[in-house]
């Protein structure tokens, strides 16, 4: 089982990453209209909204490099939370910023889709 | 709803931190036996479990500042989803460590019992 959550959870988090750093329009298949991201605390509800704000961030190229993911099953029929933090490079920028996010992923289909998604920066 | 939840929540890290700080073995009253805790990496399953960790931690005074909480609702009843980052000013240390943490909130006899937690220290 935790063998499980972890393997999702790792794929997960590699292929968010990947899709956000190489073709973030693609982004939208990760979402639900039920899903809720909640970006340095602005509150985006649905995918129409979240993707609308990912793609609306003030820069394009950009690459995210993982330092830990926690995965947890959260209590519900086969949910998985996962908590990842890590460093974001934009091309514009000579240091890469720290950045903390969380995930609530639920099972459907044979595959997962994001519930709940939490970001934050983490200034030093 | 939406009020509800930040009422809910706001008062839940209120409540948690000043416990934290204040008297950390009374933490207990806020896991079940089925709470999870991953501290910066380490996995703790169950009351008896988180609370050994939380009061063998290399520190006895210590105060928490929070810098931002976000809270969202869980998609399953009732519970809420909340998301904190701050500063761990420890006495016997300069400067404080910045952390994030995450807290699932499952909602039993009229209060919230935290069913996942996961705690990582922000290096900079």
């Amino acid at each position: 089982m935790e063998e499980h959550i972890e393997s999702v959870g790792k794929a997960f988090v590699d292929h968010y990453y990947n899709l956000f750093d190489s073709n973030r329009p693609s982004l939208a298949s990760l979402y639900h209209p039920s899903s809720m991201l909640t970006f340095e605390g602005q509150k985006l509800l649905g995918t129409d909204d979240i993707m609308r704000k990912l793609c609306e961030l003030p820069f394009d190229q950009c690459l995210h490099t993982i330092t830990t993911i926690d995965y947890q099953p959260s209590c519900f029929g086969g949910a998985i939370l996962v908590f990842v933090s890590g460093n974001l490079q934009l091309a514009c920028q000579e240091h890469p910023l720290k950045f903390s996010q969380m995930f609530h992923l639920i099972p459907i289909q044979g595959t997962f889709y994001v519930q709940n998604d939490i970001f934050r920066l983490n200034y030093c």
